[in-house]
Parts: C-alpha cells; structure tokens; sequence
C-alpha cells in the first residue's frame, strides 16, 4: 500500500477544495493511505456532507489549524505550530511515501530540507515545476525554480541527473536533454560558476547535455529539462508567468473596447480560452520538490478540487513506478545505466 | 557644437539604414557634427543617391569595413581592426560627446568599459535599455541588463543614482522610484549580496528606494527603475522579450487557423498592432551604457531609418541638457541636491 500525507490547509479556496480531491482520488484508489492535515471538523464535515460513500474511517486525520509563515528567518517553520509541520512530523514518524501540500514554497523547502533524508551525492534539494513550452503538447521541467540561493556546479550536475529520471519517467522519452541556463550560448559567457558547471555537466555519462540556452531556448522547447541556477530559474519562471498573465490581461482589456473588438474576440474565443488554458501554470500539475528520498509535490496555493486530484494522481504516477527513488539513487551513485 | 560617432556598419538591415537616419537628423540637426563609421563607398554612394541635399561635405566619413565580432574573449575587440573599435578611438581622439552602434552588445560594453573614462565612483559600466510596462504610456529603466557577471551592492548603488537622473530628465519625473530586482519582495530572501545591497539603497538620499520586486512589480510598472544584478537582469529581459515574441505568434497562428478566426482577427487587428507595436522593444529606442562621461547608446541589431534616427534623437535629448553627465557625476560625488 503507498500511502501520501497530504496537508490540506494551506490553500487559497479554503480545505474543502482540498479534500474532495482527497475523496475522489481515494474513490478512484483504495490501495492508497491518506493522511490528512489540516482542520479535523472541517475536513470531518464535508467527507460527511459529501455524496462519496467514503466515511471519515478511510482516512487518517490530523488535527492541525495553524497555518505555515516565515517572518524573518525560514527555520522558524520548525519552532512553529503549523498543518505543514505536522504533516511532515507525520511522514517522518510513519515511513509514508509522498506529501503534498500547496502551502508557502519557502517553508516546504525549508522544511522538505532539514527533515527528509536526500538521495547519495545531492547536498540540496531543487524545486522543480513542470512548464509548457511553445510547442503544443511539449513540456519541459525546471530546476532549480528558486529553492537555492547559492548553487553550485555539484548541485547542479546532480540536480541534472534526477530530472533526467524524473523526464524519462513522466514524458516517456529516453535521454531527454539538458540545457543550462545562461546569459548567452557562447562558451565564454557567463559566470566563474556556471562555466565549471558547463564542463561537469558536458562530462557527466548520465544525461544528455545540450549546452547553454538563453530564455528563449527555454521558452520554444528546445531542450526537455531547463537546469539553472536558483536566482536565475526564479526570475526566469516569474517572469515567464507575469508576462503571461499581464499579456492575457491587455489582450482582454482590447477584446472589451468595443462592439467590432468584442465581435472579434467572440471569434475567437474558443482558441484563446485553449492557449490560455495551455500556458496557465496551474494546469500543469504540482512542482516538485527534488533531490529527497520521498515525493514531495508543492500543488499552486489557487489550486480547486481538480488541481488537488491532478497533483495526487503526479505523485501517484511516481509511486506506481516500482523503485523509482532507488534507480535514481543508484544513478546518483554511479552505477545504473549510462545514456546512449 | 555636439558631436556624435555613428557606427553604421553593424546592423542587420545594412549600412544604408543607418544611413538615411544619418541625413534625416542631420537635415534636421544642422547644429550637431556626425562622423560616420563604415564601408566609405557605399557611405558616399548611399549620401549621393538620395534625395536629401546633403552632401558627403556634410559629415566625417571614417573607412572602416571590419565588422566586429567576439571569439572567445571579449577583450580580442581591442586587438582586432573593426568598425566599433574605430568608432570609439575617433570618439577618444577628436573628444566627440556619444556614440551610436547597433553591433554586438558585448563587444560595446568591452570597448566602453575599457576605452571611456568612467564617472566618479562608477566601478563598472551597466546596460540599461528602456522597457514597456504594463501601464500605457508608462516605461521603466532597466540596469544592469547583463554587462556584468558579478554586481556588487556599490555597483548597484551607483547605478541607482545614474539611473534616476536620467529618468528624471527622459521622462520629465521628480523622484523616480527605484525596485530592487529578487526573488521575492520579503527582506529576508535572496543572497547576501542582494541584502547588502538593499541596505546600502535604503540608506542612499539620492534616490527614491522602493525596495525589493519581483519580476510581476517590474511587468507591473509598479517602480520606475528596476535595478538588477547583471544576470537576473538579462534573464528577465530575455524572456519578457521572448515570452512577447512567442505570445504573439501563437496568437498568429490562432488567427490563421479558419475563415472564422480570421475574420475575428480582422476585426482586431487595429488595436493588436497597437499592441504589438508598444511591447515591441525595438520601438522604445535604444539601450544605453550608463557610468561613462560620454553617452553610449546601442541601436537595436534589426534597426530601421525610423529606429536610428529615433536612438539618435534619444542622444540629442540628453546633450542638449546643459550639463547632463556633470551633474550626474556631482551626484555620485556626494554633492547634489537629495531627493525629496
């Protein structure tokens, strides 16, 4: 049985969107343990007042009501009371396989960094989301999207090789390549830093190495995983996402002007309404949080119902896959097999 | 008199593009000296065919076919005959007031960087395009925009007080604010650095400090300056710009799918070009190099006669300010009034 902790109360639409997508999924999945942190009369009420024939016995509560913050200093996650807290205490004390909450990025790190064990040769996990590219049904993964403020050429070759098993596994598609993130493609461009990580990550047998890439690369889908360093992929990624976002604002505010614009954008609703859907980064599924011996799966804090189950159904994916954590281990070790 | 160095040869449309600026602003401008740098035949021919009365009498003509390029070190520009390199040793030699070039950006930092004196207390050079925001008719500066590999928090801090002079004088704006480019707006995030640095802006009376941004505030228009460590700063102007070009031509491609979407395309095609046209970052004008007591601006490599002749009145606005680069210089000295 794989069994998930799953912290239902830090979400933008409240613990309820959280829990019927506990409650479909377990439906769908009874071989899976749930546990859930957050509320307990909350989440007992509406398995209760649902119209799943699931009762509150097929899940493991946990009562927690106290939401996860960083004031100043992130490892004060660890002092405070929080449903996050918890549900890693949880994990941790019952050997579960997978936590998912949509909780603050900054305290899941934090604590997904000084609680669950890493995998041999990563000295720190990397958060990874997953990203659509220009080209239609193509996605890539990023990494690292901001967990590290400093990273080094280490952290990334390693971070190189679990993306590398996590995209063979989730896109289907042997040696999927790697491109580093720089200010230009040229060799010589570039920091001190991202130079070595450059000729580590060119002699690494484990991956298939494309070169340097600039944003654009990124962005038109030429490479499969984005490696980059943690300032680097955060400002990439927000980037990305705000001018998404602010586009589709202007493109409304256009489509609103008049009567003719208004026409025009009935016209064309049907395809706009796919293209936003498509590069809307909630729809792409939970990033993960890589590099640790669990699953740990971050779901976007405006996540609904569907979201939730989409994010469980990421992790399950994972789980399914018959020592999955373990053949990256052994990569990470040296041995398993080398890319063609 | 002013007196500007125009480097003709480095752009993608050809000599005759920049050339034609040349005549339209000198037509205009009888008060300014330009001195040409290029392919002196096609120069004079270019001058002789058109229909302006100017005559080749009219401007320095410097010869000059090599086009500039970087191998593997941006210091080989120094070494290697060129028509930038030209450019700025008839701008030292003869003491001209600017440059305008649309050749590698690398290789005009480099040149800048090493052959123009620098102003009081300006370590290094920064690159400083004009960007679109989400607010019409309201632009931002961006510095440094990747001229440097490591930023230090004095660098920044110089750079804060070029920049809001010359945002006070573009954009006719008393106290322009100044962003502080991160990974998240909170005090405790991002590294070291970028801490110092905050601490050093918040201290500095010269300028109108608004803190940390994100990539989301710089998109926003919520600051008028957006500073930024040299590769946070390229990677978001990289992928603004990409994001931009790729939204615009998956857009495209929605319109020309059928008769339907087309015509709804037709009916707003108007106010997309519109749209098109304010996020174009060709349109904004050029990127200059700020830190120098000369004004160095670099024209887009795709430039057109509109887009030159635009980068060369972005020069003339800043010269024909008695004084421009001497106050900003008294302000870096210390001296100066505060900012209210």
């Amino acid at each position: 049985m794989k069994r998930i902790v799953f912290d239902v109360l830090n979400n933008d639409g409240g613990i309820v969107n959280a829990v019927y997508a506990a409650l479909t999924f377990k439906s769908k999945n009874k071989d899976y343990e749930l546990a859930l942190v957050g509320d307990k009369k909350i989440i007992v009420d509406t398995i209760n007042s649902s119209s799943f024939s699931l009762t509150e016995d097929d899940f493991i509560i946990i009562d927690s009501s106290d939401l996860v913050h960083i004031d100043n200093n992130p490892r004060d996650v660890l002092k405070r009371s929080s449903s996050m807290l918890d549900t890693f205490k949880y994990l941790k004390e019952n050997d579960f396989d997978a936590i998912l909450s949509s909780g603050d990025s900054g305290a899941l790190l934090t604590l997904s960094t000084l609680l669950i064990k890493r995998l041999p040769n990563v000295v720190r996990p990397a958060f990874m989301p997953i990203l659509p590219t220009l080209v239609e049904d193509k996605n890539t993964l990023l990494l690292d999207a901001g967990a590290n403020i400093e990273t080094s050429p280490e952290y990334l070759n390693s971070w190189a090789i679990v993306a590398t098993e996590y995209y063979k596994l989730i896109f289907n598609k042997e040696n999927p390549t790697v491109g580093l993130l720089n200010i230009g493609t040229e060799e010589y461009k570039g920091s001190a830093n991202i130079k070595e990580a450059f000729s580590k990550l060119k002699d690494n047998k484990k991956i298939s190495f494309y070169g340097f890439i600039e944003p654009k690369n990124a962005i038109a889908g030429d490479v499969d995983i984005i490696l980059a360093e943690g300032q680097s992929g955060n400002i990439f990624l927000k980037t990305l996402e705000s001018s998404f976002l602010g586009f589709g604002k202007l493109l409304k505010s256009i489509i609103h002007k008049n009567i003719k614009t208004k026409i025009g954008g009935l016209l064309l609703k049907k395809d706009l309404k796919k293209f936003k859907e498509r590069f809307d980064y909630r729809n792409v599924g939970g990033a993960f949080i890589i590099g640790l011996d669990k699953i740990v799966v971050k779901a976007h804090g405006g996540s609904d119902e569907i979201a939730f189950e989409n994010a469980l159904n990421q992790i399950k994916f994972l789980l399914d896959k018959e020592n999955f954590i373990n053949n990256i281990a052994k990569n990470l070790e040296g041995g398993g097999d080398e890319i063609k």
